[in-house]
């Protein structure tokens, strides 16, 4: 009976650090993967599309225009899975000029992203603010960021 | 003895499911972090300098100019801890214009950034690739991109 005990301790035994090991080592990996992936590298993707917007605004209505932009935005990037990076900056010398860099994963990802009620907010609330838009279609050379901004 | 047996069972059954069980959490929150993590910020430091460069480039030297742009901006973001990011497109109905975003941690990082061999090996070799080159100062409005391209 005392063997009997123990073989059973053992066989448990093993299936623990078995299962155990390989939930560590998945662990361990996720972790790695989050702390030293030197850089996030898109440009991969054949299907992506990417787009440079350029958007005169209305220098009475700037800052509030920059702010519905931030929001359309960070909402975008956060809720749609197809929205990949939007980065969009003005002009030091000229604040009235913005430019939008736009990453999507496809066309019908950019597709969807003009229908979200978020896009439709910004596009209701900005509409008076922009004085011109040009989309400029672009293809990617590189990208590389750093996973964790300083 | 049959139910000592039983007992050692249970009692190894339950280390067994909460160790395993805190890997597991462990392990699935990591993967989460990657997952569904939803952005990266920046453009939260002051202190980063934002650029855009516009630059023109001799359409006979296109491919050897992006061949040499890729590598230089690949090595700056993989070595420099002072260099953020290093986006590249080119506009698909003119692929002589080449616009770069660059995001340095601030300009110390920037003035580092250009004495480095890889940039001066950039430098080299497209002197003569570069037909005009503006560079616009920028301020970050919104950065957002999701941490794992697709």
């Amino acid at each position: 009976m005392t063997r009997q005990i123990v073989k059973v301790e053992n066989k448990l035994f093993n299936s623990f650090f078995s299962i155990f090991h390989q939930a560590q080592l998945l662990s361990t990996f996720c972790c790695a993967l989050i702390l030293f992936s030197p850089t996030i590298s898109s440009a991969q993707n054949k299907n992506q599309m990417v787009r440079l917007a350029k958007i005169k605004i209305d220098s009475a209505q700037l800052e509030k225009y920059k702010a519905a932009l931030k929001e359309g935005i960070e909402t975008a990037v956060r809720v749609e899975p197809g929205v990949i990076t939007l980065f969009a900056v003005y002009d030091k010398n000229d604040p009235t000029n913005v430019t939008v860099l736009e990453v999507y994963a496809d066309v019908a990802a950019y597709k969807a992203h003009i229908e979200t009620p978020h896009f439709k907010k910004y596009k209701s609330i900005t509409k008076d603010m922009v004085k011109s838009l040009e989309l400029v279609d672009v293809d990617p050379i590189a990208f590389a960021t750093k996973p964790k901004q300083k």
